[in-house]
Formats: C-alpha cells, sequence, structure tokens
C-alpha cells in the first residue's frame, strides 16, 4: 500500500513514510533511490550536506525515465547548508542543488541547522560542512534567522519550491520565527526515537499548524559508526527486549515497531536502509496498528537522550560527524 | 564576608551571591530587603512579574536612609514582562519600575522570558500576568526579540540601567540574539540545580562571554507550593541523604552546599528566604570550597528535570504559576 499523506499548512500532501538519504554512500545512491521508488517510497529527504545530490538524482531520472512514477508523484526535499544563510546566498545555492538532482523545483526546502556559518564558495569546497577550512576553523555569519527564512519564504514565490519548513529548531526559535513569518514553515524535521520523545516540541507544532518530521527513528542505531559513547553504550533500540516482545505480538519486525509508533504519534519518517528486505520492510510501517498501551509504554522509554545536540554548536564533541 | 563579584562584559561587577524576589509577600517584602541589606546582600533580583516592586524599593530606602548602604553600594536587578515586548512599550514600563523601586537606574534589566505577549495596560492591571483577561486568554504580540533587544539596547544610552540581560532563554535563540545585538547580552539567568545541570548552555554562555545567574537553586523545594506533581515526588535536594552527608562533612548546611556547588561552577546565585538565620547563612555560600569530587557528586544528580519549561509556552501545566 502506498504511504498515508499529512496535509502540510502549505496545502500540499506530504507522504507520510519517505526515505532519508542522509550517509547513503555516492556510490550506491543512484541505485538505492532507484530501488526505493520501486519498493514504493515518494519522498526522499536529502541536503546538500549529505553529498550525494547528483547521485540520488540520477535515480530519480531512471526512475521517471523508465515510466516507474513521474515528478509529480515524487516528493523531494532537500535543506539549505549552514553557511548559504545570507540571505543573498540562499537562491543561488537553491539552483545548483535543483541543477545536481536534474529537477526543476523541490516539494520541500529546509534550513538544516538554525546556525549561519561563514559563506564558502561551492568552487571550494562542496558541501561545505562545518569547518571554514574544512578542519578546525568554524567562522560564523552574521544572518539572522530572519533574514534566512525571508529569503526561504522567496523561493516559493519564484517556484524553486513548493513548502519551506525547518529543522533541529528549538521551540522558543520558532516562536520566534513565528513573528515574522510571512510563511509559516510547513515542516519541523528533527531527532525523535523512544529515548528522546520530545512532547513538548510535538505539543508545540501541534498547536501551530507545523507537520513534523522524526529523523534517526531507531535511535542510537543512526550514531555507532561514529563511535559516540552515548550511542554505543545504549541497547539499540531494534535489539531492546520490550521492543522485540511488542513486535512478535503483532508479528512485526522492530524497526517496523519503531516507524509504527513515530507514525501513530502523527510524525512523518524517513528510514534509511541500503538493504532491499528492509526497504520494503521499512515502507510496510502504517498497515497495521499499536494499542494504545504499546504506544505509552514505548514513548515510557524517553530518557531526553540526543544524538544530535541542537544546543553549543561551537564546538562540541559531536560536531565532527556532521561535517 | 562581602560576596565575591563577577565581572560582566558590560564592565560592571556583579555580585555572584544575591537575594532573589520571586514569591517575597508584599507584606513583608520591605523587612526582608531591609533584613537582607543588613546581612551583608548587595544584589536584589527582582523583577515586573513579582509585584512588590514597590515594597522592595521600601526596603532599599529605608537602608539608605539609615545609612547602612547607598545606592552605588546596591545592584538591582530587574525584568522585562512578556506584554512590554512591543519596542514602544519598553522604555515606559522600565521608567514605572523605576519608579515603582523609588530609584533611577538598575543595575541590571533582563527580558524575563522570551515570549512577546499582547500589551496590558498597567492601569488595566498590574503585574499582567500570562492571562490577557487575568484568566484564561493568553494574546501574543508581533514583537520580534530583535525588535524587543533593540528597544533594551536604547535603555542602556539613556541610562536607564547599566546593563541588559536574558532569562529563560534556550540556545539557539541565543546564537541568533548574538547576530544582532550591538550589545551583548551581560547575563543570562536560568533555571539551575543538581536536577538540571545545564552543562551544555553553561558552555555556551562561557564561550560567548556571557555571566550565568541560577534560579531554583534548591531545585523541587521552590516550587512545591504549585504542587507541581514531579516537584512533589522529587527528594527536596536539602534533604537528600548525599547532600546532606556532603554539608556534614564541612560543617555546613545543605542549602550552603548546593550554592557553592553553583558558585564554584562559575554561576551566581540568588537564593531567597525571609527567615533571617537562613538568610545569613545562604550568603555565607562562598566562604568555603567543595572538593573536585564532591562538585562532581553533586553533578551526577542531573535528571534534566525542570520546573520552568522554557517551550511550548501556550499552553502549558505550568503556565499558572507564573501568572
Amino acid at each position: 500500500m502506498p504511504s498515508p499523506v499529512i496535509k502540510l499548512n502549505s496545502g500540499y500532501d506530504m507522504p507520510q513514510v519517505g526515505f532519508g538519504l542522509w550517509k547513503v554512500d555516492n556510490s550506491v545512491a543512484a541505485d538505492v533511490v532507484y530501488n526505493a521508488i520501486k519498493a514504493g517510497y515518494r519522498l526522499f529527504d536529502g541536503a546538500c550536506d549529505y553529498g550525494n545530490e547528483v547521485e540520488c538524482g540520477k535515480g530519480i531520472a531512471r526512475a521517471i525515465s523508465e515510466g516507474i512514477v513521474k515528478r509529480e508523484d515524487l516528493f523531494i526535499v532537500s535543506k539549505l547548508w549552514n553557511t548559504f544563510h545570507d540571505a543573498e546566498r540562499v537562491e543561488p545555492i537553491v539552483k545548483k542543488q535543483l541543477a545536481d538532482w536534474g529537477i526543476d523545483y523541490f516539494d520541500l526546502y529546509l534550513i538544516h541547522f538554525p546556525v549561519a556559518l561563514e559563506y564558502v564558495d561551492p568552487s571550494v569546497r562542496y558541501p561545505p560542512g562545518w569547518f571554514y577550512d574544512g578542519k578546525s576553523e568554524i567562522r560564523t555569519s552574521k544572518a539572522t534567522i530572519q533574514e534566512t527564512w525571508t529569503a526561504m519564504e522567496s523561493l516559493v514565490a519564484k517556484g524553486l519550491t513548493k513548502s519551506i519548513g525547518i529543522s533541529n529548531f528549538q521551540a522558543q526559535l520558532i516562536y520566534d520565527l513565528l513573528r515574522y513569518a510571512k510563511i509559516r514553515p510547513a515542516t519541523l524535521q528533527i531527532e525523535h526515537h523512544p529515548y528522546l520523545v520530545q512532547q513538548e516540541l510535538l505539543n508545540l507544532a501541534k498547536q501551530e499548524g507545523i507537520a513534523v518530521t522524526a529523523y534517526s527513528s531507531f535511535g542510537p542505531a543512526s550514531f555507532l559508526e561514529f563511535n559516540m559513547q552515548h550511542a554505543v553504550k545504549l541497547t539499540p533500540l531494534i535489539e531492546d527486549e520490550t521492543i522485540k516482545k511488542i513486535a512478535a505480538k503483532y508479528n512485526r519486525e522492530p524497526a517496523q515497531v519503531l516507524l509504527r509508533w513515530a507514525t501513530q504519534r502523527g510524525l512523518a519518517v524517513i528510514p534509511k536502509t541500503t538493504r532491499p528486505a528492509l526497504m520494503a520492510s521499512n515502507f510496510q510501517c502504517t498497515d497495521f496498528d499499536l494499542s494504545e498501551e504499546d504506544i505509552a509504554t514505548i514513548s515510557s522509554f524517553d530518557r531526553g537522550i540526543r544524538f544530535n545536540q541542537p544546543s553549543n554548536y561551537f564546538p562540541t564533541e559531536y560536531l565532527w560527524i556532521f561535517g
């Protein structure tokens, strides 16, 4: 069955189950996207920073050229990197990103992080990462979030993206943005898993009519490869006995249970895998319902544990993993 | 011994140990302030919202008239309430607050919460609280934090306050503010106690040269009277066996240990009590040193538990307690 959709405040429908492109290696990205389309995925969540937009675009082009989908069947998401927050940098980089994808509009374009860094020309380094010199020096820009958001709004008028949104924003910055926004953010993308339930932020988003997309739905699993100590120390959620027991009860995979927990809470999800079997199984995560009790059990895992710290950006021990 | 001072980025010295005026009843506020001055306190942390600035000012006037202190010996802090965030409301309300105190400048004036609410004229209701109608209806204003901060900056030029700062701000909003601030915040006032160590936010403040003042240093104790369930459920910190054991080791009160833990971490503190013995004992919290090990033990209490939620302001279960 196709993914259910979430009606955005921009008027567009967004698939609730999509495919995340973070850490999809360039060497396989085209095939992964192509296979994901064949598996039913229609939303692809990319970013300048993932460094694979050219390859992801090739996967899409192949699926379109083979008649599997049309462009309008797809919902392509990308994100503005920190070094392009200055007003005059926004439109040029979106155009470059669209060219990389080989498309002429995004369905949704997000501010990736609320952190303005000094401009690095794409001819110098692309994607630019966190560090001005590519290694150790972080340089901030003077762009305010208001300046950047105003530039994001102009992308909609120019037809470069259908909807605009934000990612990794804390509550207070959202409140402030809503004061000056002429176009309200359609979505907020955040880290969300049973160890980080984020109920307060979800309540805020609901009250303000902003759809929420969860990333890192499997919790520490996404961060093990970076050897983050607090990720390594935790039981991976898909191996947790309680999650496994709930999964067995519904005759589902633990990963499906984690995704269903999020989607029943109203969030969109963007799991990533390069394995075809998992790709199919992750996608089939909305055709069964967890009981209220099981949802509550999973929510009670909440420990406020983050793997992507949305504060103290300069410098933190985590910074390098996003560079 | 007098309180040590913290050098602010504005060039002024701020006493590290001050007196907090939240919940000091109007009927006793003048005497409490007067007695606190006699006990050695020089910093008084007030706010429009505490509803006792007239009475606190009387306590100060008495101490000055009796020659115990001069105005310039004192460090008087007050805060901008949410309903006065619109640029044109800032200066008039500061002037009213100064008149209430009976002084002609504040040493430090803070944005109390990063939440702009619709103006309520002081002749209608003062302090105005959270609700437009005084009871159930919250109305926001369109003022951005940038608009409010710019108005705050103009207070310094006009001599109405020596320094300006912020309170209850999350990391990302601080980063954004630092983009447009012509005068950087001198201080950040936040909830801080062993159940809420806030290491990331403290690191940010340190990196940005912003002094931090802790409120609710005793943790849940400040919130028991509101019957907040997660406060009631916790062991009060001053009754915690580990804290008591550490206190006994230094021959001090548990409250002194909690304050020393904060001050050794570099924070200013603003304990409040109306009892003279405690007033004196709280003030004497910088003439001994906890070992690094004991500091670490207390820090390990951290559970990320807040009693004053800096997000999802509209509406939350906590709102009423500040109204």
